[in-house]
């Protein structure tokens, strides 16, 4: 994966997007390897692409290319670009509470190769996790979050994901982070959670679910925005449950949920594949 | 199935239920072919059975079998019960407005064989779709609805099905009922509308999910009770879509997930397999 | 859809084939809606593309934009390649025997305008669905196969097909057809047969499946090959089943399955979405 | 879970099983929490019962219970039969050779309370898994095996299994065990293999699956028997593949359906859940 780019790419659509950008990529000896596009509209909608491709002697081309395709071709299409090295693998930070299941996956996922990036720091408001992430030699945060006092927390959040982190996991964190943590990484939150068809509003939504009688459970993996549980949303997925679940058997499988349906947002979102329109994504799978 | 005979039946759980049912059957000469028994709770909850038996001559032997049960079993234990013939086809009633694919599911499966009950009314708020049911053989019935006056529009319903009706079925039909009607079809008036995770407030939910980006457009089947689209749960399922599909294609693959999810909480009730307990359903599917 | 037009094109991989078709339809004045590549290999594997694209007055530009894309891109980059008009509808004709549901899936689908193609013909060997073809008007073609001759029959298969028939739809159509045939449609017939894990030889698939307790039951739609049943896979699906199900069951279930996997793997033929690459298929979903 | 009983019968169907079974429960004191029943057919079939029940003080009263039982109910119908108590957690012993995946899931699943059992022993032809063992503290035996003489590793295998094993999971061990193996663990092996609708005969099936273009990459749990991947199928189930899908991600995409498939089968196996019939299992889940 050495010589492997990927390019992405937001812009209003109009003829000769597609043309000018395979046309520089040509004429810089890269191969398309792959490519998606997708347009919201034929006529003035958004135009979104990644573009995969091959290019010799990437890594030390890279500024040259940078420059080049700001002037040729994002400047004159107003482009929102940006160009990632595929053999790069990223660096997440994963916060949790109590709850290990999305961490494990996780770990487990980048062990097997399924996740090509790091865990590279797990930070917490409780001690409890702590054996876990000694197990996989991941590093440990632990972070009290004092509701009087936010802000202090806060800081020692940043000072950790000051170094070098591209991505933030919340996997069954259970505290707000402010707006400004919010605007810092957006995009770059992801955070996952039940979900219901029909949704529970209020507590204990498992014990809903159960007195409702349910058939299935999900769980949603999405962008963290300002407004609670509202962000654009990467993946969702269900299970099929029936009358013979408890609310405890519900939990359960909400859980495999979960996981399943995080470690999938996370690996795309780790190969670039989701790009952010508006509250949607669009996920080049 | 002439000689199948089904046990439907609901009481507090204690110790005995199971034998008394079981002594009583193989005394008559009956043979369970098929048992399905759920308790809430092993002390103190609800008990909820499904007995499918062979008798023969049940037809004949059927009300002494009544009384006997009453008598012997159903009173001693406090039981809800009934019992049905499994030989005997249910007489449904579609209530539809303008939207044909889940009427012609349901037709279609009727004649397939695949749902064993006959559709012998077919009743609606619009004339549009008098050609669908002409073109099956189902006799179709205009009833206007005034916003002024529903209870002429209900008088002419309840006209329609005093003609034995076992169940009404509400595919698609864009008309509330009253509470007098809900209260009479008690647990028999099925109805579908279409669900998403999470759950959309307000007019225009495929579009609000279109904005949203959802990844999974599905449906629930439940029974009407006095509050809009709370009632129990029969079945529900989801079909995965993604950016690629505009809110036209929502809408239409919304109405693929309806009709498939109807279709089989219809059979499963017209089956006897569906008991309710609270505000919840126990599927002995 | 009037000015939608479609390019499908395959050829050896090499840089610079996206950069030539991007700037060919731009210099054309079209704008490219929508488009999907992939290549089997980065370095000397197969190049395909399909690319959705406006462009004003499609219709009548036609032929000289056909005589120009040939001189200036097809040819240069020995390019397999046809022009769709996405405004034109297919027309199909359907092969049945005594099966009827998934012809009325693909009927129902095109009145619901789910397939936005039109059945024209109805070919059986057999007169039982006869009726059926008559209640949604389509004209229906009766057409004895002998095992001796099945020559007369073909004869009358393409006296029929030659009204401009774009595909052949074997809807659980229980004869062979010859290689001939085969060569004459390449690519152009579609076939559904179930499926399971694993695979049963021999006769009477369903019975074996029941007696090995298999959990799902699934259907496979492909084009047809000289070889039986092993011609490239467009789409598969399964359903779950368990130990309650009798082989009755199984074959209702799976008439279900196949009905519903015929049916996606038409519409995605008939909107040119299914490119074949060997003996697999690469499907623009 | 301590007065929890388990009830599992077999036997020739006839009238009167179910009362004589509830009637000697009830006049034992025990409360029937649960029953599940499955008749292969109502006239000479087969008849296959799973009973849960309550029992104050049932351990002591075991001894008892089994004499009692075994006189009043299982002699006179014939019965095959055994109670378990659902309080006693099983004891496994995984077999492995390379590859995690399976291994790492049970271990999961078991600390995180998915899965209600012990794996006590793991046992492997090769040395690579010995950390993950240590990792999860459990014991690791590296037990080569030798093509010509399989008679010693087998030797080594009973007598690591003497030490009170319930059941053997060959979680992608790839050696064959013998007959005799077979024989004294019959119904307590369960094996899991990838599945592919169609199947490919002959070595590397996921390159063949791969060039044919399947959608679905499948995974099947069953019990050993004396022929190879035939045994009584347990659990099954697909994860949807595509184009873009290398031979390569459809392993991991298999290491993924596996790893499920086979925590589900060996869950429902510790649950008492399963029981077999001939090739195939009627599963009470």
């Amino acid at each position: 994966m050495h010589n492997r780019g990927r390019l992405l790419i937001a812009c209003s659509d109009r003829p000769g997007i597609v043309a000018a950008i395979a046309r520089f990529l040509f004429e810089c000896g890269a191969n398309i390897v792959h490519s998606d596009q997708h347009s919201t509209d034929p006529w003035g909608g958004q135009f979104l692409m990644r573009v995969d491709f091959e290019l010799p002697d990437l890594v030390r081309r890279t500024p040259e290319l940078v420059r080049d395709f700001d002037r040729k071709v994002a400047t004159p299409f107003a482009m929102s670009w940006r160009l990632a090295h595929a053999g790069r693998r990223k660096r997440l930070a994963v916060f949790v509470s109590r709850e290990e299941h999305c961490l494990l996956e996780l770990l487990w996922q980048q062990r097997s190769g399924d996740l090509q990036a790091d865990v590279v720091a797990v930070i917490s408001n409780h001690p409890d996790l702590e054996p876990v992430a000694a197990q996989w030699n991941v590093p440990f945060h632990h972070v009290p979050v004092q509701a009087s006092d936010r802000g202090a927390a806060e800081a020692q959040h940043n000072e950790i994901l000051s170094d070098g982190i591209d991505a933030v996991i919340l996997a069954r964190y259970m505290q707000i982070v402010s707006a400004a943590f919010v605007e810092r990484w957006r995009n770059r939150i992801i955070n996952i959670h039940h979900s219901f068809l029909p949704a529970f509003v209020g507590a204990k939504p498992y014990t809903q679910a159960y007195e409702r009688g349910v058939k299935l459970i999900g769980a949603t993996a999405h962008y963290v925005t300002e407004e609670l549980d509202a962000g654009p949303i990467i993946e969702q997925d269900v299970q099929r449950v029936d009358h013979r679940h408890r609310a405890a058997d519900l939990r359960r499988i909400g859980r495999q949920v979960e996981r399943m349906v995080l470690a999938r947002a996370v690996r795309w979102h780790v190969e670039d594949r989701v790009l952010v329109h508006g509250n949607k994504t669009v996920v080049f799978d």
